[in-house]
C-alpha cells in the first residue's frame, strides 16, 4: 500500500517515516484558528476510522495530561507560524510520553518544528483570506494526513479520489465567490450595524463556524460571537432569536445537513430572512470533486468566501481586517 | 472487584450486569444541559481511564455515525425527562449498532429509558436549582459510573473515596451559597444590565461555563453569551475586552487552574473588576472532599451556587426564570 504520487511530499514522506501499526490513538491538538481545522480533521477520521481520536486546544491537552497518551498514540499539531508557545509546548510533552509528533506549519525553523519528530508545511492557511492554490492549504494537508492514516492502516484506501478532488479544489472556490457575491453585498451593510453576531453549523462545517466566530468576529472585528451547534441551538440558544438577531448559518453537504437545515427552518420563521445569511453548498458547482468529499471540503470553501463578506463588514465599520488588535501580539500577556 | 456499598444501587446494577471486559470505547451522548455533564465525564474518565471516550451532542452522533461504534462500545445517555428525541434516537441507533446503552433520567417510564438496555436513575439535574441532596444529582450518578468502570476494568479502585466526596458535597454547596452571596449581591444589578456575558473556563468547569452561558444566560435570559474556554481565550476571544464587557469565571481546582488563573490575570488588567464575576473555588470549605476530587466536584458547587446569582438577574430585569421561554416546549419545531 503505497500513497498517490499527487499527495503532498511532506505527508508521504512522514507517514511512510512512522510506525503506524503502533498508533491506537490520534490526538488533534491545537489552538484558535489552528484548532478549527482539526475538527473537521476528526470528523472525517471518525467517518472513516475505527481509531479513537481527540481535538484538545494545546494548554487543555498539557494539563489534562490524558492518561492514554503514550508511545501508542499519534499527535497531530498545528500552528500557521510555529510560535504558538502552548501548541510546542503540547508537542514537547507528547515527546516526552513517548509519542509520535506531527507538526503542521508554514515555518520549518519554528519553535513547533523544532519540537515534533516530523514536520509537514502549508503555504497558507485557510484563515488568512491570502489567495493560495486551495490544494496547498493546512485544511488539504490534514485531509491528506488524515486518509492516508486510514488506507495505510488497513482503512479503506480513498487518497487517490481525495487528491483528486483537493485539485478542483480552487475552482470550486472561485465559484463559489462568484455565487456568493451578490448576497455579500445585500446583507453587508445591515450585518456590520450588529454587535452580536451568531454563527451556526454541525458536522464537517463547525470548525469554520468556530473560527469565523472566534477569529474574525471577536477578534479581528470586535463583534459578540459564539459558535452555536446546529441541534444545541434548540437546548437553550434558540431563544435570543428574534427579528433583528443575525445568524451566519452554514448548510454543508455532509450527513450532518439535516441539523442545518432544522436550524435555517427555525431561524426563518422566528427570525428575520434579511438577517440570517445562509450559506447553502447546494448552490455551488463541484465538478470534480468526488461526491464522499464534498462535506468534508465545503467548510474550506464557505470559509474562503466568508473572508470576503469579512472585509467588506470590516470596510462598513471602518475596522480594519488585520491590523486592528488591541492585544494579540501587540502587548505580552 | 466490588462496588462500595454507598454506591447508588442503580449504578452498580447497570457495572455489574455489564460486560465490561468487552468496553473498549465510552461515548457520552445527550443535548444542552445533559451534554453539559458529559464534558467533565469525560475529563474525569480522561484522567483516570485508558479506555478512549468520545463527547457528543446526541443528533451529531447519530448523523455522523462514528465508524467504531460497535458491540464494543459503551454508550452513556441522559436525559432530565428522557424525552428528548434526539437523545433516544441515539439509544436506539446505539443498539441497532449493538453498542451497550445506559440512559440517565429522571423518569424510568420515559422513551429514553425504554431505549436503553440500562436506567440510572436520578432525583433532580444540577440544572434546576431545585434543592436536593447533590450526591444523587445526575452529575453525581455520571461520576459514580466513570469511576466505577474505571475501577472495574482494572484502573485505580478510588470508589470509596468517590463516594465519600460525594456524601460531603450538601455542606460544601451551603457553604459556598454563604460565602459567594455579598459578591452576588454586589455583581447582579451591574450585570442585570448587560446585553452580552460571557463565561469562561477549562477541564472539570467547561461543562458548567457552557451550561450557564446556553440554558441559563441565553435560554432562559436572552443574555447574549459563549462559554469561552480558558485558553482559547487569547486566541481570539480576548479582543472583545473592554471595561465595559461582563464576564463570569470559574477558577477551579483541577490541574487545568493555570488556564483560568491567566485568563483572569488578563481580563483584571483590560477589562473592569467590577463587571468581572469570579467563582475561585480557593475560597471554599471543601471539608471532607479528598483532594483527588475537588476539581471534579468544584463545577457542580459553582453550577449549583450560580442559580441564586441567576435569580438575582431575573429579578433585577423582571424576567421570569423559568417560565420566561418563546419556544421551547411552547411550539412544535
Amino acid at each position: 500500500m503505497s500513497l498517490p504520487s499527487a499527495f503532498d511530499p511532506g505527508v508521504t514522506a512522514v507517514l511512510s517515516a512512522l510506525d503506524l501499526k503502533a498508533v491506537k490513538h490520534v490526538f488533534f491538538v491545537a489552538c484558535g484558528g489552528s484548532l478549527s481545522i482539526m475538527h473537521p480533521a476528526k470528523f472525517l477520521f471518525d467517518q472513516h476510522a475505527s481509531l479513537p481520536s481527540d481535538v484538545y486546544n494545546a494548554a487543555e491537552f498539557v494539563a489534562r495530561a490524558p492518561r492514554s497518551l503514550d508511545r501508542n498514540s499519534l499527535v497531530v499539531l498545528c500552528s500557521m507560524t510555529g510560535t504558538t508557545r502552548e501548541t510546542t509546548a503540547a508537542a514537547e510533552f507528547s515527546r516526552s510520553k513517548g509519542a509520535m509528533t506531527i507538526g503542521l506549519t508554514m515555518e520549518p525553523a519554528s519553535p513547533l518544528a523544532r519540537a515534533v519528530d516530523h514536520v509537514v508545511g502549508f503555504e497558507a492557511p485557510y484563515t488568512t483570506g491570502v489567495a493560495i492554490d486551495a490544494r496547498n492549504s493546512n485544511y488539504s494537508r490534514i485531509y491528506q494526513i488524515v486518509m492516508g492514516l486510514v488506507s495505510l492502516t488497513g482503512g479503506e484506501d480513498l487518497t487517490e479520489s481525495l487528491i483528486e478532488s483537493l485539485f478542483a479544489l480552487q475552482p470550486a472556490i472561485d465559484g463559489a465567490q462568484a455565487a456568493f457575491a451578490p448576497m455579500f453585498e445585500d446583507y453587508a451593510p445591515r450585518l456590520a450595524k450588529k454587535d452580536v453576531i451568531y454563527t451556526v453549523a454541525s458536522g464537517a462545517n463547525y470548525g469554520a463556524a468556530y473560527s469565523f466566530a472566534i477569529c474574525v468576529l471577536m477578534e479581528m472585528q470586535w463583534i459578540n460571537s459564539q459558535a452555536i451547534h446546529a441541534n444545541e441551538f434548540f437546548h437553550g440558544p434558540f431563544e435570543v432569536v428574534d427579528k433583528d438577531r443575525a445568524f451566519i448559518l452554514m448548510k454543508g453537504l455532509d450527513s450532518t445537513r439535516p441539523l442545518e437545515e432544522r436550524a435555517d427552518e427555525f431561524l426563518h420563521r422566528f427570525g428575520s430572512a434579511e438577517n440570517i445569511l445562509v450559506l447553502d453548498a447546494e448552490k455551488l458547482d463541484l465538478s470534480g470533486i468526488d461526491p464522499r468529499f464534498r462535506g468534508n471540503v465545503v467548510p474550506l470553501i464557505f470559509f474562503d468566501t466568508l473572508w470576503r463578506f469579512a472585509y467588506k463588514i470590516a470596510d462598513l465599520r471602518q475596522h480594519e481586517m488585520l491590523e486592528a488588535r488591541r492585544y494579540m501580539k501587540k502587548i505580552a500577556y
